[in-house]
């Protein structure tokens, strides 16, 4: 129900503001250190990291970042590069573009790179992470699932995530792409989990206590099912829809804040 | 909370099965009389009153009613037809089609088929209707709204709606396109009303007492907002995201039910 560790994260929806006031990145660069904020942009889920490396460097000096690097890992012989796993210790935030949340994993996942993230939000660091590279963070991740359709257990499917936040799984371009569906069917699964769905341009700021603040032009949507009364989503069939009774749901815009401890949410004004 | 009369409705979210084994349509003629059934097939929200007409009137011919009547009442005079007026009071149901719902409340609104119509009902007649003929059915109705976006007040806009239930917000084609935002935003505004959202090939039987009951292949949501603890609807601008907490959701396929009254969920099988 919290972060495993005393780092920051930052979980973005998706399409955030890169050339107005720039609130989400902002922040990132704000956490990470301000003028003495030490990034990796990490390229991995991306087919296009030159392109989309350059854009985030340039946004990142330009909010202020002392040192930012493009890195591009892009297959599992560079995952174990214990040379660049060794020069993480230097940053102070680590920046997921979008993508393939699959390829994060599949490419990192326990490798060297893996834990030198790991290491860096353990010591303080800020994970930051949009679109798939938000998704990835949490211990189970949504990869895939129709989000028009009536919730149904054949909607999603799932893999294993990074694991930088435990119960919860997270969702992103929320609204823009309807998938509250999807994400309800996950809380059915589990309801230990508690759904977290971001919209684009909005980011949910999750510090180590397991407080969160909203911030950006859009909102997060919650999902607890701590009080489900009814689901039948272990005796039905794939295409069978489900029956969900008593889900609690909060939309929080920036100036909202949640506890993911008392799963209440809050007036936060950060 | 519950219907003003004596009779029933069935409120259907669209794109009901009209060739396989109509469970919709066949619970209305079941509950309009069965081989007694007397229906009148109510056109006047459609552009293509023929087409439609003769559809409903062949699958309700098909399942058995008695008596299928083909009525398009398209303009304001014929609202007024008193005879045609005194017609009604032989029909057990009333089936309004689907097409825009201001067509039906401002050609209808106030007049004596109108009338004749509720006399239907208070005499404990049903009234169904799919699409834009389920959203005609409330006090105040939804008539239109982006439902990509983000909860905003610009989202949703609303009309006086024909009234026949109190309390309750109905929205069709509901998970097919992801309009719970919009619904959302319609229960902030009052959270006296409920948000029943219906999908497609999907309806709520709800009975004079309250009791309602969701027949169909897919799913009826219920937004609860009684428990809201935060709302900025009041002093949010048109185009602020929404913040709204503690809105309690039921996801309910069919062999459920939902009580208007004590707003609870429950295992139907009626």
């Amino acid at each position: 129900m919290q972060s495993k560790a005393e780092g920051v994260l930052l979980i973005i929806g998706g399409n955030e503001d890169k050339t107005g006031e720039c609130h989400i990145l902002r922040t990132f660069i704000e956490k990470a250190g301000g003028r003495e904020a030490k990034i990796a942009v990490l390229t991995t889920a991306t087919q296009l990291p030159e392109e989309v490396g350059i854009e985030y460097k340039m946004v990142f000096e330009w909010l202020g970042a002392e040192v930012v690097d493009i890195i591009h890992v892009a297959d599992r012989t560079r995952a174990f590069d214990q040379h660049l796993a060794d020069h993480f210790s230097m940053y102070t935030g680590v920046f997921f573009t979008g993508g393939d949340q699959l390829r994060l994993t599949s490419i990192l996942g326990g490798s060297t790179i893996d834990q030198a993230i790991k290491q860096t939000f353990a010591h303080g660091g800020v994970i930051a992470g949009t679109s798939a590279g938000a998704s990835v963070m949490s211990h189970t991740m949504i990869v895939g699932g129709d989000s028009s359709e009536t919730p149904k257990k054949s909607t999603i499917s799932m893999a294993e995530g990074m694991g930088l936040i435990d119960k919860v799984v997270i969702d992103q371009h929320f609204a823009q792409r309807g998938r509250i569906n999807r994400l309800l069917a996950v809380v059915a699964q589990n309801p230990n989990v508690i759904g977290v769905g971001v919209d684009e341009d909005t980011a949910l700021l999750v510090e180590a206590s397991g407080k969160c603040h909203v911030v950006g032009s859009q909102t997060v949507t919650i999902l607890d099912g701590r009080q489900i009364v009814h689901s039948n989503i272990s005796d039905s069939s794939l295409f069978d829809p489900l029956a969900i009774t008593n889900v609690t749901l909060h939309i929080l815009p920036d100036g909202f804040g949640y506890d993911l401890h008392t799963r209440r949410p809050y007036v936060s004004h950060k």
